[in-house]
């Protein structure tokens, strides 16, 4: 928590980004969204006029709880809680300047759950990533970027332990399987990082990128937060046997 | 995420404990509640017959809005979202194992909001203390334990940027400034942590000490969480200011 002090940001701008759109879905990774939500909302009392809204298919709480998406081989467990979005993805601001897009078990629904939950998240990337300043994937987030196409002929990386089924999902994309985070894309647009924590160090650097780095340290003492600032560190790619570059 | 596979756990064992009890507040710490609950997820996946209760006053959604929280000096941040309860305090289920409190600014509340906020959340920890195996607080979290006066002539932490706060909460526990988090009680009964992201640290101990170090080493992996595995390495003390010991 913060001590409550309020300090606006040095880096101060109009052209800031300050409205965050964050995908949910059905069987989303809990601390690939919440994580970087919690630097978020410290970014908020730093900079004026932050926005952040939590997306959906419809407005009903969206479960983070395994057993609700079925493939083969997914967990048995019920265990899961539910968030409450702000927009659907239909009546979503339109003027979002960052666009996040979270991983989780969800982003490997088949059949008909393709249909209903990933379908319209493809769809959104694709109608919004003209629009927007930035595009960030945590996790398998990712992977609903590149079915979408958007990462085409740029770096991104993703989780480790199932990069193999991601990589499919975008023959095209420059996957590098040695990275916390990738940053690529006009005006450095495209950040994607390694699973789950990885987003947290991405979104520091990101804060750190856009804002400031002071502001972003200032975030990172106020939760504690021991950062690996070092983009290229990543142990997790040679614990799920991953080697140098894999396209 | 999880590659999907599901794993028994080889301490497996009907006197571990499954059933557990999060305490939500309005203005709870993101990350104090989701850090460790993305582990308690994956931890469902290795250990059969986990369940997880999410508590709160009453069963509306709860907000971590700061705004939220008057207090002096509360910062003027409008960015929040809502996470729906389970169970109230009162109808939560009375075999509750693990009773897991997070901090945030909401247990700065004061005036008519501490009635109505923090006073039902002390009752229940006095009412459950006897009856859990573990109770588990991240950050100031370990105020509102202290005021219920389960800590008494404990060891315990929280965190370090409202540390001289935190310390007038509990005057007869041995609060530990330079800790990552502390472990004491009957049966290493009492686990508390430094603040934000120490409670993940905390949560992965927990894990190995009562489960086993190797489904701990596994949720890390599944999560690409570099953990601080030492509870003396408490960088952040020294950032805000704190010494070795303060009673």
């Amino acid at each position: 928590m913060t001590n409550g002090a309020t300090q606006q940001c040095p880096c101060s701008s109009l052209n800031l980004p300050k409205k965050f759109g964050i995908v949910l879905f059905p069987t989303f990774q809990s601390l690939d969204v919440f994580g970087p939500l919690d630097a978020f909302q410290f970014l908020s009392t730093h900079v004026e006029g932050i926005e952040i809204y939590l997306l959906s298919n419809t407005l009903d709480p969206v479960s983070t709880r395994f057993s609700d998406t079925k493939f083969p081989g997914s967990p048995p467990s019920t265990v899961g809680f539910s968030v409450v979005p702000t927009h659907t993805y239909d009546n979503a601001p339109e003027d979002i300047d960052v666009l996040f897009v979270p991983g989780g078990l969800g982003t490997r629904a088949i059949g008909e759950q393709e249909q209903n939950i990933l379908v319209p998240i493809r769809d959104l990337i694709k109608k919004r990533f003209s629009k927007i300043k930035y595009l960030l994937t945590v996790c398998t987030g990712s992977a609903l970027a590149a079915q979408a196409g958007v990462l085409d002929g740029y770096k991104a990386t993703s989780n480790k332990s199932l990069w193999h089924w991601v990589i499919t999902q975008g023959p095209n994309v420059n996957w590098v399987p040695v990275a916390r985070w990738t940053v690529d894309g006009e005006n450095d647009k495209i950040w994607t990082s390694s699973g789950v924590q990885a987003g947290m160090d991405m979104s520091l650097a990101w804060i750190a990128h856009v804002y400031s780095e002071d502001v972003a340290t200032k975030i990172a003492n106020s939760e504690e937060y021991m950062r690996n600032i070092d983009p290229t560190f990543d142990p997790f790619a040679k614990i799920h046997g991953l080697g140098q570059r894999e396209i």
